[in-house]
């Protein structure tokens, strides 16, 4: 069993276990060699020897505990049918949907549409040697209704809360469709080789209280519970980024994840506190601190080690590591978190 | 005394005064054509006959318990001696600064330069009832850092946390300069006729928890005291946008600050249980809710105040008012928080 499967199964581990969100990235020379030879990032997803080969990259350099797949949130709405697209300097486009009446809600096609996702993940799986776990991920229902409603990335969610507030039964609807397309994403990429999975709900920090519970827990609960319906004791690591400590503190109670990964805001010692081992933590180190690099990074890995050494827990960053990170600054950390021996 | 001054004075109040973030501003089309007569945004800001002109605009319309000066946070940059840009389609644009050394340090330049703020402040006074509120406001130290140092609104705040973890002593010094003309600024409105001050930290929420002691908490603490000690009994709204609950807490408990304003995210029966009458509540319903309109903003509002009946609160959204706002729909909250009598 690798070291992360081990802390999402509650161990508490001397050197914990290390990988980066987007650790298949930017900042690596060999991935910007290879999204230039792909020619576009979503052929770079889409074409299973270019995205194992990106998702093996970081492994080879720094050796993370975890590989993750190299893919995207926008997945999910292709699956649905829709076009996705991406401008030089731009982030992706995609036409706003309006209705679910606008989607193909055939799960056979979602599933024919994944396929590449899925030959990526079983071949990064048969070049890890068995101790290194791999993970799949999917955008949370509420995030990617932000990006499905907007047809962009969006700063304030307005499309997506404005469908929510002016018809809620509509959108509704909407994020239960959207639930089942990522249910049955995750236990693919379960059954393609994923030793776990992350939810990333990247703006579940814009929601008020009640629309916090009715658009980021409830649909969540309902994706765990059928992810462990159709893999019984498959592990999920959730992150609810920027949400509330109320927010995080009923999203670990309430969801049913085993771990909660938290954003760089959140005082690691209101978690150990607030969880203990009931659920394992990830994170939560702040993204511009690796670019920052020097003292200031040396004591903030010293201070997440000795905040977190008596609870399970997965040593991250708080949000995805930056284009500009300076090489040596992932080596620092690397080296920092496996310690001496 | 009116009725936000009172609610200062941790009075509750039947119905809660109120007011709105960026009340004087694009939702309304007087404003748009008094911004287009001005010819700049600057000039709308540095020219008082004109920035009392749309600050009272808010007023006539809607008869808010308080106005807010029409004014920008980058008036302390400019009183540093920097040049302020404003390009059409983009905000504003500085050069950014690398050192204090930069900055012109003398605090009777930045007195002068700032006059046009004060002129505004005495015109609105002598146009208002009596018993109507007047804030003043100024950017808090590290938000106005991060705009400083980016030369420009910032979605990562990167270039202030680079310059603060890479260089915290001069950081340090940096804050503390911004700190004096920010204090200095907030007793001079009140000097000329504000009722209370308002300090907005849009970007407290970036920031890890040893980070936002140091860069919100602290100074925040210092300028409060040096409000005080020059105006004895000045009330002061500190607003650390987006901070974690933890950050809200010691920010109330710690700043001395008479109320903190809250984001939308903020649950409010947790601040109520948190701080009792101990420090007023302000905020937060979501300005997104407000372009909805319909039954879900007239649910939230009876929440709101079924919420905070029993502590001093003052309404307001949790953000600044968007452009897109319908005039009925804040016409309909205006009457909803008035209630029926």
């Amino acid at each position: 069993m690798g070291k992360l499967l081990a802390a999402l199964e509650k161990s508490v581990v001397k050197s914990p276990p290390l990988w980066l969100m987007r650790q298949a990235g930017r900042y690596l020379p060999e991935y910007r060699q290879a999204r230039a030879r792909a020619g576009s990032f979503w052929k770079l997803c889409m074409t299973p020897e270019l995205a194992a080969e990106v998702t093996l990259q970081p492994m080879r350099r720094y050796g993370f505990d975890a590989a993750i797949l190299f893919s995207d949130i926008l997945v999910v709405p292709y699956a649905f049918g829709r076009e996705i697209a991406f401008e030089e300097g731009e982030g992706p486009r995609l036409d706003p949907v309006r209705s679910v009446q606008e989607l193909d809600l055939n799960p056979l096609h979602w599933h024919s549409r994944l396929e590449p996702v899925r030959d990526a993940m079983r071949r990064v799986r048969a070049e890890l040697s068995p101790e290194t776990d791999l993970l799949g991920f999917c955008g949370a229902p509420w995030t990617l209704a932000t990006y499905m409603a907007e047809g962009r990335g969006s700063t304030d969610q307005r499309a997506a809360k404005l469908w929510g507030y002016r018809d809620p039964e509509g959108f509704a609807q909407f994020l239960e469709v959207i639930e089942r397309c990522v249910a049955q994403h995750l236990v693919a990429q379960l059954e393609a080789g994923a030793t776990a999975v992350q939810l990333f709900d990247s703006w579940a920090g814009s929601l008020p209280e009640k629309a916090f519970a009715q658009w980021v827990i409830a649909p969540t609960r309902r994706i765990v519970d059928a992810v462990r319906a159709a893999r019984p004791g498959a592990k999920i690591i959730g992150f609810p980024r920027v949400a509330t400590l109320e927010g995080y503190r009923k999203y670990a109670e309430e969801t049913g994840v085993d771990a909660v990964s938290l954003d760089t805001a959140v005082p690691l010692r209101w978690a150990v506190t607030q969880f203990g081992s009931n659920v394992t933590l990830q994170g939560n180190l702040d993204p511009i601190l690796l670019i920052a690099g020097g003292r200031a990074l040396e004591r903030a890995v010293d201070e997440l080690l000795e905040e977190t050494q008596s609870v399970p827990f997965i040593a991250n960053l708080g949000h995805g590591i930056l284009p500009e990170t300076p090489l040596e600054h992932v080596a620092l950390l690397v080296d920092r978190i496996k310690g001496p021996h």
